[in-house]
């Protein structure tokens, strides 16, 4: 039965929903269990005694906070994220939840999980909403300065994550560039076309408004562009809902247009809402791990730990070992 | 009086929007001429005799059309864009409009108009809606890699033509980067950080959500992450409206919610929709240059001729040439 080691205590609320997540997601999976990393004192009175049997808690009350600095991490040898790694490095968990500090992860992962073979670095991957499907893209954070080389991998990664996780067949694979031609792009991305021509799936350069329009299913980008990318994402979205709001209060004069509008809003959210797609994966790591937005809720804890649950449960790692050894050179 | 020199031929539409641009602007502002550089027989069907005083016609055939290489507009010495470029070097007009290929504008306009003293690299900035106001964002597409002097250049144009051109008093000026933190950054942008601090209006990094939330009147990036952001916030733009649209589709029966709906999406489309803001201007170049979108209608045309005509009555030119000067090395 694959098993979930879950940081309890790095999220912006505190432990309550990440073990109210986890009981929604025991409701509808009753194939895993889960060990708890955090305060015992904390965590027990939130868990109901019939769910004993499927949750191992492994007390901590050393917490790395968001002022914490990533590299103090691997010092933290008492802390719930360092212990929450640990259990998969052990072979004791099969994959890593946490909302915490995403930095912390991030080197735990890489530094005592450890690489796939071939991969020089692992990439933080998100979903974007199009009007009826999601768009994978990555990096979005891990990595600010890449190489065309890393650029290659993270396309290998992101098509091997596309099928085994999302089971997308044979997904289509985009270069973020300021154009669709070949001729454009900056010198990174432009020596990373000539190595990308070399996968099957390759379709070019895409630019910024094919990621939202379902012509690419997995997009390939630096971290730093792709933090840029995502956060005027969640810019424009948050301002159009503002403008809307802004308006609906002058024009919307009756009841009924106000309850329509709601619903319409409800729906809205439902697509463009990180809770949805539970967390973002870091690709690239031996074992699943899954990093939580801080602000998670119970519904997004719950998405996030399927999500790790669904990749232990694939090939994703032998898929990119075997990849990256192909295309090599 | 001003006179504005307006490549007619480039749209993706022909000559009628441009035409009909500059005829709207004619009756807002009857201080200013026009010539208008294209073919005469279709030009002088579109204009009413009562404008015959204001407009000149510079006859010819040629046009640069959107799958030309923009290296070659410098050899083609009859197009309609050189021979308006031509008019603003020799002093016969004051500034240049144009909704044709825009890599050609960009040439022409740096190397025959050339550049403001001390300017390395024009560059082309938009303005991006928030709530309440627009966010002035350079370069957007003009300079694909930059170095940190480049971006420091940039902020020191923006901020000029934030003051002179859009009026702000004291904009405030930020990096886009990928946190808002100092130590956030790709190797460039740390570089120009250090260079912008000596600026007094420069405000630190800042995200891609910035842009949209008002809290910064100028940001700097290079023209590939500009371009990559400028479509992110089309393409989101884009979806959510279809998202609404299928979604009333599904839930808005009554008559009134429709009709309600309608009148929101018109305000919102005025808020987001470039014709509000006509062109985007390239910045650094001795006269103004405006670069309107190739799918311009004539509402668009006119706002651009608007700010051709704003920029030549400022002291843009000279602005730059001296803060570039005072914030040398």
């Amino acid at each position: 039965m694959l098993k979930v080691a879950i940081d309890a205590m790095g999220g912006d609320f505190g432990c309550k929903p990440i073990v109210d997540g986890l009981l929604l997601a025991f409701k509808k999976d009753r194939h895993f269990e889960a060990i708890l990393v955090g305060d015992k004192d904390e965590l027990l009175p939130l868990i109901p005694h019939k769910f004993d049997s499927r949750i191992t808690i492994l007390h901590t009350t050393d917490v790395i906070s968001m002022s914490d600095h990533a590299t103090d991490a691997l010092k933290r040898k008492e802390s719930s994220a360092y212990k929450a790694i640990e259990l998969v490095r052990n072979g004791e968990a099969d994959a890593y939840v946490s909302a915490g500090h995403s930095g912390a992860s991030m080197s735990l992962a890489t530094l005592r999980i450890g690489r796939i073979k071939g991969v020089s670095r692992p990439a933080i991957a998100t979903l974007m909403p199009t009007a009826d499907s999601t768009t994978l893209v990555l990096d979005v954070g891990a990595n600010v300065d890449c190489d065309a080389n890393n650029l290659k991998e993270f396309a290998i990664m992101g098509q091997a994550y596309a099928e085994d996780v999302l089971g997308i067949d044979s997904p289509l694979v985009g270069l973020l560039s300021n154009g669709e031609e070949e001729s454009k792009g900056n010198e990174v991305t432009k020596s990373a076309f000539s190595l990308l021509e070399q996968l099957p799936n390759f379709i070019g350069n895409v630019e910024g408004s094919d990621i939202f329009n379902g012509s690419v299913d997995v997009v390939v980008c630096d971290g730093f562009v792709g933090n840029i990318m995502l956060k005027t994402a969640e810019g424009v979205a948050d301002t159009i809902g503002k403008i809307i709001k802004n308006n609906l209060r002058r024009s919307l004069v009756s009841i009924t247009g106000a309850v329509l509008m709601r619903k319409v809003f409800k729906k809205l959210k439902l697509k463009v809402d990180y809770a949805e797609y539970g967390g973002a994966p870091l690709i690239g790591v031996k074992a699943p791990v899954i990093i939580a937005h801080g602000k998670s809720n119970a519904k997004a804890i719950k998405n996030a730990i399927f999500q790790a649950l669904h990749s232990a449960d694939s090939n994703l790692s032998d898929d990119i070992e075997n990849s990256i050894s192909k295309y090599k050179g």
